[in-house]
C-alpha cells in the first residue's frame, strides 16, 4: 500500500457495539477512522500553490476524511477482518490524486496534463491567465459533446474503485494469508461537507432527521439483484455448468410435469407467463428461494460484497464469484443543506439488526434513547447503539431469544454505528 | 393471428390529436381500442362452468380490455403503423390463457394441469371438492419454497411477451412488408380495476389526480440506460466490431492524448476516475452525447422499441438491434384504491410532447381546460389534449416556431391522449 496516512478517532465516537453474544464466533467487523489524505507529489518537483489548511495538516497538503464501516462476513471471517484494516486505505489512495481537484471549486479538468498529478495549478491551467493566445487544453470546451463531471462523481468513482482494489487485494494475497469466505461491505465516508454512504451486500443504512427515515443504501441481494444476474447468467450460460437454467420458476419444476405448463419468467421479465415445460428447465434455478432464503445457486444469499474467490456451488467445479460484484452504491447525502439537530444521526447496521427491527423501530428506539440523555452527553450515540443491539438480540427465555412481543430475536451477528450528524463535536 | 376480436370503439374516447402539422410526413401513429379477449376452447371440450358475462358477451367467455397505445416512429413510418395495427392483438393473445384465471380469485396455479388451457376449474382443481383423499397438484403448496403469483404479474407478463411477439412479427415481416425503421411503443391497458402502462422509448405518461402528478412510465434513453448497454457490451465486445469501446469518456479522446489521464467510467460504475488514456480508448464511445442529442454507436437516441431489426451503424456492418429492447417497463395503477373525480386522468405523450412542456405545465393545462368545460361534457378530454399539442408546436413567427414563453417550440411530431379515470363513462 502507497497511500501515506495518519488516523485516529474522533473525539465524539459514534456508538459502536459488536457481537451480541450469540455465538462464540463473531463474523461482524467495524472500523472507525479519520484518515488524512496526502496530496502526491507533483513529478515536476513544483512547490504546492495554495496554502490555506497546510498549517492544519503540519505543514502536509491534503485533508482529512472521517469513516465508518461495518463488514458482515460469511464462509469465515477472514475477508471481513481483512477488508475492516484496509478499505479505508484503498479509500484513501483513489482520494490522493484528487486533493486539489476535489478543494478547488471550479470544474474538474476532463483530462489532466502530461506527466502531471491533478492538481488544477498545473500548467495547462494556469496559462489560461497567462493570454498568450493559444487556448489551453481543458480551459475551454471545445467540442460540442463535452460532459460536466461533478467533484461528487469523482469521490463516488474513487470509492467505487477503492472497492475493486480491496476485493483484488483479497484475492491475490487469501492464500499466503488464509483468508476465508467473503463479507458484505458498508461504508460511509465524511468528506468536504457530505456523507457518501458506499453499501455492497445486505447491510443497510438510514438517516433518522427530525423524526423522519431517510434511506441511505439499498440490500443487494438475489432478489433485488434477479435481473443482473439472470441476464449474466444468460449471456455467459457457460458459467451455469449443465446445472443450472437461467430461468426462473415459482417452484422446482419435476420430471412428471414435463410438458405441462408452467409460471416463468426470463431475464426480460418483470410478469410471469406460462410456458411448456420442457427437459432443460429441469436444472436447478440460478435463483431460488424467497427472502432471507433466496440464494444464487444454492449456495449464497447476497450479490454484492468482497471475498468468496474461491466459492464453488457444493460438489461442484462452478464457481459463484463472476456472478457477484463487488461494486457498492454509493448515495450522497449533502450536511449542509440542512440545519441538523443533535438527534440526526445515521445507523449503520448488518442484516442482524435489520431482519427483526425495521427502519421506523430503529427510529423509535432512537429518538427514545435521545431525548433521555442531555444533548451534549456524547455517550448517548454509544447507548443508542448497544440499545439497538441488545433489543434485536432479544432476552433467552424457554422457547429461544425471544424480542418484547414474543416473535424470534436475532441469532446472527448484529453491528450497529450510530453517527450524529449535527450532535457535540464536528467533522471539520 | 389467431386471436379472435371484437373491437370498438368507447362512447367517450378520450383525447387524441396526431400530427403536429409541423411536417409532411407523420412518423407518430395511435391506436385506441375496445378488445374482448375469448377463452380459448377447453382442449377437452367441456363447457365453461362460470356463466356471469356470458350474457353481455353474446355467450362467448372472456372479458374485455381497453387500450390507448402511441408509437413513434423513427427512420420511417413502417413499423409504427404495423404495431398500431397488431400490438393490441398480441394483447389480446397473450391474455386468452388466462381468462379464467384472471377472474377467478383464487392464486393462478402454479403448474396447469396436463393437456389444459389454464382453467382454474380443469379436473386437477375442481378435484379439491371431491374429496377423493388424493391432495391434487397445485391445490396445497406441497414445497417448502413456492413461490405466490399475483394476478397482476400474470397481466404484466402477457403485455411484455406481446411486445416480444409484436418485435418479431415485424422482423418476419419486414420484407414482405417493407417495413422501415422502428418505433418507441407506450401502451396503457385498462382490465379488471387497474391500468397497466407500458413503456418502451421515450414517450411518458403520467396521471394527474386531484393536481398531484404520479409519473406512470420513465424513458429508455442511452443515458437512462447507460449501465445495461455498457453491460451488455462488456461481455459481448464482439458486437462492438473494433470501432466502439464499452468504456465512457465525457468527450472523444484525441489520440495526442495518449498516455495523459481523463476521466472515465466502465460498465460498473457511477461516478467517474481518471484513467491513462491508451490505444483502445481512441475508439468511439459506445454511448455519446448528452440529452436529446445522447446516441449508441452514434446512431440511435432510444434504447428500447420495437423494430430496427436492420439498423446498422453507418457505413460499416456493426448491428445496433442487439443492444435495443423490445421489452416495456410496465406500471400499475390500481383505479379501485380511489375515488376519482372526472378532472383526474391519465395522459399518454410521445416525446413531442413531454421535449417543451415539462409535467407540471402540461398538469396545468389539463386543468385550466378543464375547469373551463362542464365535467360531463366529454369533448372536455380531447381539447385537452389539442391544447397540449397546440401549446407544444407554439406560433409560427419569423424565428420559426416559438412557445408562449418566445421558447422554441417542438419540431417533432407530437401525440397526446388524454384519458379520464373518473369522468362519465366506464371501463367496464
Amino acid at each position: 500500500m502507497q497511500c501515506e496516512r495518519k488516523s485516529l478517532y474522533t473525539s465524539f465516537p459514534p456508538g459502536r457495539v459488536i457481537n451480541a453474544g450469540k455465538s462464540q464466533h463473531n463474523e461482524d467487523q467495524a472500523c472507525c477512522e479519520v484518515v488524512f489524505v496526502e496530496r502526491r507529489p507533483s513529478p515536476r518537483g513544483r512547490p504546492p500553490s495554495r496554502e490555506g489548511s497546510e498549517e492544519l495538516t503540519g505543514g502536509r497538503r491534503g485533508f482529512y476524511f472521517h469513516y465508518w464501516a461495518l463488514f458482515d462476513g460469511h464462509a469465515g471471517s477472514g475477508a471481513a477482518v481483512m477488508a475492516s484494516k484496509h478499505l479505508h486505505l484503498h479509500i484513501c489512495e483513489q482520494l490522493r490524486d484528487l486533493v486539489d481537484i476535489l478543494q478547488d471549486p471550479s470544474p474538474p479538468p476532463l483530462c489532466l496534463p502530461p506527466d502531471a498529478g491533478a492538481s488544477p495549478t498545473e500548467p495547462s491551467r494556469v496559462s489560461l491567465a497567462e493570454d498568450n493566445g493559444e487556448v489551453p487544453n481543458d480551459a475551454v470546451p471545445r467540442f460540442h459533446l463535452e460532459k460536466a463531471v461533478s467533484h461528487e462523481s469523482l469521490v463516488i468513482g474513487a470509492i467505487e474503485n477503492a472497492f475493486k482494489h480491496m476485493d483484488e487485494q483479497i484475492e491475490r494475497e487469501r492464500t499466503s494469508r488464509r483468508l476465508s469466505g467473503g463479507c458484505c461491505a458498508l461504508a460511509a465516508v465524511y468528506l468536504l461537507g457530505k456523507f457518501y454512504v458506499a453499501n455492497a451486500g445486505d447491510s443497510r443504512a438510514i438517516i433518522i432527521r427530525n423524526g423522519e427515515i431517510i434511506p441511505m443504501s439499498r440490500e443487494f441481494t438475489p432478489e433485488t439483484e434477479r435481473q443482473r444476474l439472470a441476464v449474466f447468467a444468460f449471456l455467459r450460460p457457460e458459467l451455469l455448468g449443465k446445472e443450472f437454467t437461467h430461468l426462473e420458476f415459482p417452484r422446482r419444476v419435476q420430471p412428471k410435469e414435463l410438458g405441462r405448463k408452467m409460471l416463468y419468467r426470463d431475464q426480460n421479465m418483470n410478469g410471469w407467463a406460462y410456458k411448456k415445460i420442457e427437459e432443460a428447465d429441469l436444472k436447478f434455478p440460478l435463483i431460488y428461494g424467497e427472502g432471507k432464503k433466496a440464494r444464487v445457486m444454492a449456495t449464497i444469499g447476497v450479490t454484492r460484497g468482497l471475498g468468496d474467490h474461491d466459492l464453488k456451488v457444493f460438489s461442484s467445479n462452478i464457481h459463484i464469484k463472476p456472478f457477484l460484484s463487488c461494486f457498492p452504491e454509493v448515495r450522497v447525502y449533502d450536511l449542509t443543506q440542512y440545519e441538523h439537530c443533535p438527534d440526526d444521526v445515521l445507523v449503520l447496521g448488518t442484516d442482524g439488526l435489520w431482519d427483526v427491527t425495521n427502519d421506523k423501530e430503529v427510529a423509535s428506539v432512537v429518538m427514545e434513547v435521545l431525548t433521555s440523555y442531555e444533548p451534549n452527553d456524547p455517550c448517548r450515540y454509544t447507548v443508542v447503539a448497544q440499545e439497538l443491539v441488545v433489543r434485536s438480540r432479544g432476552m433467552l427465555k424457554e422457547r429461544g431469544w425471544r424480542l418484547a412481543n414474543d416473535k424470534l430475536g436475532s441469532s446472527d451477528d448484529i453491528s450497529v454505528f450510530v453517527i450524529p450528524l449535527g450532535g457535540p463535536g464536528n467533522y471539520t
